[in-house]
């Protein structure tokens, strides 16, 4: 897509607020949104800089389209790109890239991007809430899993030997935008899997939504812009309001793990190696958890 | 001192509140306050057990008192003992002392107790803050340093290659039990660094408390307890006071760096490998400090 097409196509975009005081923010949900990212990223900057944290497979997918919408809007930023993979999401790659975003000079008024799926935003969200005791950051999520979920609502951490994410913070971002073109390139495995995230809010009570997601599941799979920034839409909306009641998951906000726990003994047994992506073990988990209960 | 003693100095506990909101906390000031522990940590507990986070020297100087006084009121604990020094607050032990609290089946409803100095406190304060997202914790702080200054609003974190401190969680204690007596094992050194944190509150405009600190420098330094409870009660008081308006360091909370930019550097310079003692570094600094204003 080019950036005239890309500047064509932001009016489509919709704005979900997630509503939680001092630290409530914006999330973004539309087309071409990386062609844009700099202009909608400078109101949070203290200063017009920033690094940007990836992976390698999306900084080789996504990497020119956001580079583009940085420069366009004169952001000077630097990349730390971090191998793909629920690996990453470890105490070692934590170390290395607080010692990273440190060697490039970040301070506490610096707002770091975190460009990439869930393993990114919730690693690169964790650096962000230690690094000088909290420095604000900017999610730009790029799975269908990261959009409707991970990049929203403030849950950042790292895997350790006994478990997932049991080490971490609430820290919410200044900005969220997910630009459904970047599903585009998207492994359809990791679409599916994502998918999964989006039933489960159809599941959890808007019987509507489930319909739709019913009706609409081969157009969201097979890149239907539409369709996506709709999906992407509502289940952020839902995720937000549960998050606006209830941010430290005292209470209600546990709804949305939902077939996590049965998900994340299966990912222990599978050792985060990727043969089971986590989108796939939550559906496994929700089959697991109804057949639990009924 | 026997525990029928301990009983009976604890009268001369003094409260000083930290306002905070939902996060308010009590910091008791006084003597035999660890053979009374069990009883004032019992209500901030979940469930009557813990985790003691303390290290080597500190529990065998220290330790027999806080396990008595636990003991007193049925709690039961198990400990863990950390390497003593500034060493200890690196990614490689905040790593290890989350994995041992993991292992303790630590929950985010109970509470850890930090035991010891400043290392202890604000290394396992911040392993509190992101274990499970956030568990609540207790500070003992056991030098006088702590008592009048780390172990108070809720500063945690770990030093990297870069500096000290550039890692940490602001994460206030649920509450904290300053004992006097513990300060009878300290090594002078330990103490004379400590006063320099103490006068550090007398040069922050008290001209009274500055005044009585050069007064009874002497009684503080050979062990009189109740100089030592006045003191180290009016410097709580006055931290207290002005993290109560500033809890995340925006303006005013900054003052309580007098001294730390140059001391952090002369810290850095010797590499924290104990010839330099953290109030040593300050108490240069703040003469660095005043020589460079003038």
């Amino acid at each position: 897509m080019s950036a005239a097409d890309a500047a064509g196509t932001t009016a489509d975009a919709e704005t979900v607020r997630v509503g939680l005081g001092a630290r409530s923010y914006d999330v973004l949900v539309g087309r071409g949104l990386l062609e844009t990212a700099g202009a909608a990223i400078a109101p949070v900057l203290a200063r017009p800089q920033t690094v940007v944290v990836t992976d390698e497979t999306v900084w080789a997918a996504q990497g020119p389209r956001l580079a583009a919408g940085l420069a366009a809007a004169d952001i000077a930023f630097e990349t730390i790109v971090l191998p793909p993979g629920e690996a990453t999401k470890s105490f070692a790659q934590l170390e290395r890239l607080v010692a990273a975003l440190l060697e490039r000079g970040v301070e506490r008024a610096d707002a770091i991007v975190a460009f990439g799926g869930g393993v990114v935003g919730d690693l690169a969200g964790f650096a962000s809430a230690i690094l000088r005791r909290g420095c604000r950051f900017v999610q730009i999520p790029t799975t269908l899993l990261a959009q409707v979920d991970s990049a929203v609502g403030g849950k950042t951490g790292i895997n350790t030997a006994l478990g997932k994410n049991l080490v971490g913070a609430f820290h919410q971002p200044a900005l969220v935008l997910a630009d459904v073109d970047a599903l585009d390139t998207l492994d359809p495995r990791e679409l599916r899997a994502g998918y999964a995230e989006v039933l489960k809010y159809g599941a959890l009570g808007d019987a509507a939504f489930f319909a739709w997601l019913e009706e609409n599941a081969a157009a969201v799979l097979a890149g239907d812009a539409a369709a996506r920034i709709y999906a992407v839409r509502r289940s952020v909306a839902m995720k937000a309001a549960i998050v606006a009641k209830d941010e430290r998951e005292a209470g209600k906000r546990a709804l949305l793990n939902l077939g996590h726990t049965f998900g994340h003994a299966l990912e222990a047994a599978y050792g985060y190696d990727g043969r089971l992506l986590h989108g796939e073990a939550v559906a496994a988990g929700m089959a697991f958890a109804a057949g639990f209960s009924a």
